[in-house]
C-alpha cells in the first residue's frame, strides 16, 4: 500500500506536538516535512518547538522549513503567555526539552511545499493545523502547483460555537484573510473543526494510563498540566482536546470522523464575525459544497491511533 | 389574574394571522393594538391583511396602526411573489378574504405604541414578529418610556443556521441595523428564533384534523396551501412551522419553550453575515446575557393552544 | 418677504452660539425652535448651554426641545474635556453665564420637529449643526411628513480632508448611519462641511476689533479663549472657524457659499473610513446629486453677517 | 553614475507600453526585467502585449515572467473589452503588432523577482503600475528579501477623486488587499496616483507632433486612437494622460513631481470605499508618513522624457 505523503504546517504547541507524533509514529503517513508558523506561540518558539520534538522522538531526518511570522493582513499581537500551551508553548515543563541542536532548511515554507509539490510524482496532502498563512501564500505564489495537492486536512474553524470570539474558532480567527483565499481556491478540503475536535479528548480520568505506557507517553503527560488545566477548569471539557491530532487521524482511518459536505467561506469584514467559517448548513445559497466539515468523532478509536503511534515511537528510540 | 398586555407588530402572512387568532383568542393575552410593518410582503399588504383577519374573526374592536414601509439603512426589495405566503401574504386563496371595511387609525405605528405605553399603568409587551424596525424607532424616539416596556418577545434570528442567507434568519435579515438597536438596548428580550420555531409545527398528517376543527380553522386551513407546500417540498420539514406563534405561546404558558440566556448582537457589516445574531453560546467574551433564547419547543402543548384559541374565537363569531 | 422658518438642531458649544446669535439676530429668519442633542458635550450640558444663550440674548421665548443622548448604532464616549469647546462646553469662561432659569419643553425633540411641521402651512427649513442623530430618527418617525420639510442645510462632512479621523468629519463619524439616513432620504440637502467652513473664520487679528463692537460680541469673545487657541495652535489656522454659522449665512444669502451639486453617501461599515461623506466629485457613478456641497466661501460678507446679527441682537437687549 | 536598478510589473495597455519604452530609453534606468499581471486586461494578453512591445524595440534580451491572474481575496471580472486600451489591449489597431515570438521565462513573477533581488548587490526599485498582487505575493512569500528592495514607486491611488469608484482608483480597487499589504509592509512607497497622473498629459494638439518624431512615436500614435477617444470624450481632460510613465519620470528626475509624505492606508472593507486609499492627509491620526504621494507634476520637463527615450529607442533599432 502506498503511504500518504503529507506536509504538516504547525504552530507547535501541545497538541501540535502529539499530531507530530501520531503523523510520525504512523505507517500509512510519509512526512516529507515540516513548515512552521506563528499561531499558538510567536515563530521563533514554534520553530524550535517543532524541532525539540523532532529530535525527543528520534526523527531529526524529517526537514523544518519556516514560513510566516504574522497573517496577510491582521495584525498579530503575539501573547506574553499562552493559557493553553504555556510561555514556552510546550507546557514550561520542569524539565524542559533541550534546546534544538538541528537547524531548519535555508529555504521559506513556501518555497519547500513548492519543490517538495514539484519532485513528487504523486499528489501532496498539506495538513495546516495553525494558521492558514502559509498554504494561503503557496496558493497566491505557485497556482501552477495546485493539482499537485491532494487535498488541504486543517485543523480550525466551526459551524456554531466559536473559543476566540462567539463564532469563531483560533486558527482561522488569527488569520481570516488566509482562511478565505484557502476555502476559495478550489482545492480539495477537510475541515477538521471545533464540531468535532472538542469531542476527541483523552479524558482526565486516562491520563494516569496514558502517561503509564512508555517513555514518550511519559514525557508528553508532562507537558500536559497547563493544557489539561485549561480544558478542565476553563473549558470544562471532560479531557484534553487533541484538536490537531483529528486532521491525521482523518487521512489514517476516515471513519473515526464523522462529516458532511458544505459550503464555507471565512467572513473577513465583520466587526462581530471576522473569522467566522461561515457555513451554509441548510444549503440556503445553494452553492456546492467545498469542504467535508468534521462533525463528530469516534473518540476511543481516535485516541487508540495516538496510542498506537507513540507505542510506535517510544520503541523505535529507547 | 392580571391579563399581560402585548402589542403585537405584525407583517401579516399566514403565521402572523395564526399568531393574531392566538393572542385574541387566549384569554391571558390583553392586546392593546396591532402595529403593521413591511416584511412578508409590502407595507400596504400587511396591513391589509391585518384587518381583514381582524374582520374575519369579528374583532375591529383592536385598534390598528402602520408603520414602516422600509428598513432603517438597507433597501427592502419587495419581492413580486413570496414563495411562503403567496402574491397576496394570505396564501392567494381561491375565494380570498373580502377586502377591509375597517381603517387603520391615523396615527402611525410609532405614536401608538408611544401612546399606549406612556397610558399604561403598568408595563407592556412587545411582540414583534415581522423585521425589528418599528420597535427600534421606538427605541430612537422614545428613550423616556422605555421603563414602560416590560419585555419584547421576538420571532427573528438563529443561533445556528439561517434560513435567508448560510447564518442569517428571514426577519432580521430584512433589518439588521434595526435588530442591532433592539439588542443593545438593554430591553428585556425573548428571542423566538430557527433553532426552536422550526421545531413548533402542525404536522402535515394533522392538517385535516385541524381543518375539521371550526369554522375558523377550515378558513385558515384553506390559506395554507402555498404555506404547506414550502414546508414540505422545499424545507423538508415534517409539517408547518407555525413561527409567530411561538412569541404568544410563550407568553402563555414559559413551559412550552426551552431557553437558553445569552449574549446576542446582530452583524451589520460583514459581507457574509450581515444580519446575523450572533450569539455567544459558549460565553467567549464573558459579556453578561442580554436574550433569553429559544432553543427548543414543546410541540404538542403548543400546538394545543393554537387549537383552544381558534375554538374560542370560533365560538364568540358563528 | 416671507422670513425662512427654520428649526435648529445645536449641541451647543461655541459655534453653535454664534450660529444661535445669527439666526436670532437676522430678521430673513425666522427660528421656531431649537432641538438639542448630544455632541461636542454630553445632552444635559449641550441643552444647559442652549438656554443660557437664549438667556443671554433675551430670548427665552424660543421654545428649546431636548433630542438623543446618543447615536443610533455607534457607541457615543463622551470625553471628559473637549479641546475645541472646553469642559462646560462654552469655554470654561471666568465668569460663566448663569445656570439657566427656563426650562426646556416637556415633549421630545423629533416630537417637537413633527409639530411644527405639521403646524406650518410652509414647508420648514431644518438645521442640524451636530450629529445627525435628530433628523434621522424624525425621518424614520415620520414618513408622512417629509414635504413639510424645505431643506435639510446642516454642517457636517467633507470632500476630502476629515478633522476626526483620516477622511471623516467630527458630525458625521459621530453618528455616520444617522447621517447614512439622512442623505439616503431624498431630502433637499446643502452640505456645509469642512472644504468651506475652514475658510470662513473671524482672523485672529480681528478678534479685538471683534470683542469692542458691543456688550454681545465682548462676551462671546471671552468664550473664544480655548477655541481661538484650538485653531491657532493645533489647526495653524489663519483665524477661529465659524462652522456652524455657515448654515444660517448660506440660508440668508446664498452668495457667500460656492457650492457644487454632487452625489454624497456615508461610510457605515469601513475600518479606516466610517463616517466619511463618501463624495462623487467626478461622477464616477453616474447617479445624479442628491446635495449641494460648500466648497467655498466668501469669507468678509459672511463674517459680516455675523457682526451684524451680534450688533442687533446687543442693541435689543442692553 | 550607477543606474537605477528596477522591475517593472507591468498590465501591458497603452500607457504601459509608454512607460516600457521610457524605462528601456533612459540611460538611468537598468530593467532588470518586467513581471506580468492581469489588469488592464486579462493575463494572456498582457503578457502577450509586454512581449510585442519589447520585440517591437528590438529589446528581446529583458526577461519577462508572468504574475498573478487574479486578485489576492476579491473576484477579477475581466472585462470583454476596455473603453480606455481596446480589447486587445494596444488600441486595436488597424494593423496589429504581431504575435510574439519570444516566451516569457518559467518561473513565476514573484520567483523571479525573489532571484533578482537576492541576486543583486545594491538594493532593486520595483515599479508596479497595475494591481498589486505581484509586489504584496513577493512581500508574502519573502520577508528576508525586503531590505534589498530600494523602493517601490507605485502608478495607483488617489487622495481624492476617483476614476474607479467615488473615490478609488482603478490599479487599488482591483486588488484593494494587495495594495493594503503594500502600504502596510514598512517598505519605502512613492505612490504616483491620480492627483498628479491626470495633469501629466500629451496635448491633444500634440499628438501630430509627437508622432511625427520617428517611427516609434508613429507606432506609439497610431495604438491610441481608443485612448485618446476616453481621455477627451469622456474624461474632458486636455490630453491623453500618461499615467504609468510618471513613475519612472520620478525616478529619473524626482523634480518632475510635486510630492508630499503622507499616511496612507487602503480601505479593505468599506461598501462605498473598498478600493480607497485613504490618504491622512491632515495627520489627524498623528502616524507617521508611509509614502511619498505625488500631487503634482511639472508637464513639459515630464513629456520631454518620454520624447527623449522614444528617440533614442528609435535610432537603436532602425
Amino acid at each position: 500500500m502506498e503511504k500518504i505523503k503529507v506536509i504538516m504546517d504547525v504552530d507547535t504547541g501541545i497538541d501540535d506536538a502529539i499530531a507530530m507524533c501520531l503523523a510520525l509514529g504512523n505507517e500509512k503517513i510519509d512526512v516529507l516535512g515540516f513548515t512552521t508558523t506563528y499561531g499558538n506561540r510567536p515563530l521563533n518558539l514554534t520553530t524550535e518547538n517543532t524541532l525539540e520534538i523532532l529530535e525527543l522522538i528520534g526523527r531529526t531526518d524529517v526537514p523544518v522549513a519556516v514560513g510566516a511570522h504574522k497573517p496577510i493582513i491582521k495584525e498579530y499581537n503575539a501573547p506574553a503567555f499562552s493559557v493553553v500551551h504555556g510561555y514556552d508553548g510546550l507546557g514550561d515543563m520542569e524539565n524542559p526539552l533541550p534546546n534544538p541542536v538541528t537547524k531548519p532548511l535555508d529555504i521559506s515554507a513556501v518555497e519547500f511545499m513548492a519543490r517538495k509539490l514539484r519532485e513528487s510524482d504523486t499528489p501532496v496532502t498539506l495538513v495546516p493545523v495553525g494558521p492558514m498563512t502559509n498554504v494561503a501564500t503557496l496558493i497566491l505564489t505557485h497556482p501552477e502547483l495546485m493539482d499537485k495537492i491532494e487535498q488541504v486536512v486543517l485543523m480550525g474553524g466551526t459551524t456554531m460555537k466559536g473559543n476566540a470570539s462567539a463564532v469563531a474558532e483560533a486558527n482561522i480567527i488569527t488569520d481570516p484573510e488566509a482562511a478565505h483565499i484557502l476555502f476559495k481556491s478550489g482545492l480539495k478540503i477537510k475541515m477538521a473543526g471545533l464540531d468535532a475536535t472538542w469531542k476527541g479528548y483523552i479524558g482526565f480520568d486516562e491520563m494516569d494510563d496514558f502517561a503509564a505506557q512508555n517513555w514518550l507517553t511519559k514525557t508528553i503527560h508532562s507537558m500536559c498540566g497547563i493544557y489539561a488545566e485549561h480544558y478542565r477548569d476553563r473549558m470544562k471539557n471532560p479531557g484534553m482536546a487533541m484538536h490537531d491530532s483529528l486532521t491525521i487521524a482523518w487521512l489514517i482511518n476516515p471513519d473515526v470522523v464523522k462529516a458532511e459536505d458544505y459550503y464555507v467561506t471565512v467572513d473577513i469584514d465583520g466587526r462581530y464575525t471576522y473569522g467566522m467559517t461561515v457555513t451554509d448548513v441548510n444549503n440556503v445559497l445553494g452553492k456546492p459544497a467545498n469542504a467535508s466539515v468534521a462533525m463528530g468523532v469516534d473518540r476511543e478509536p481516535f485516541i487508540q491511533l495516538i496510542y498506537d503511534a507513540m507505542a510506535k515511537l517510544a520503541a523505535e528510540k529507547q
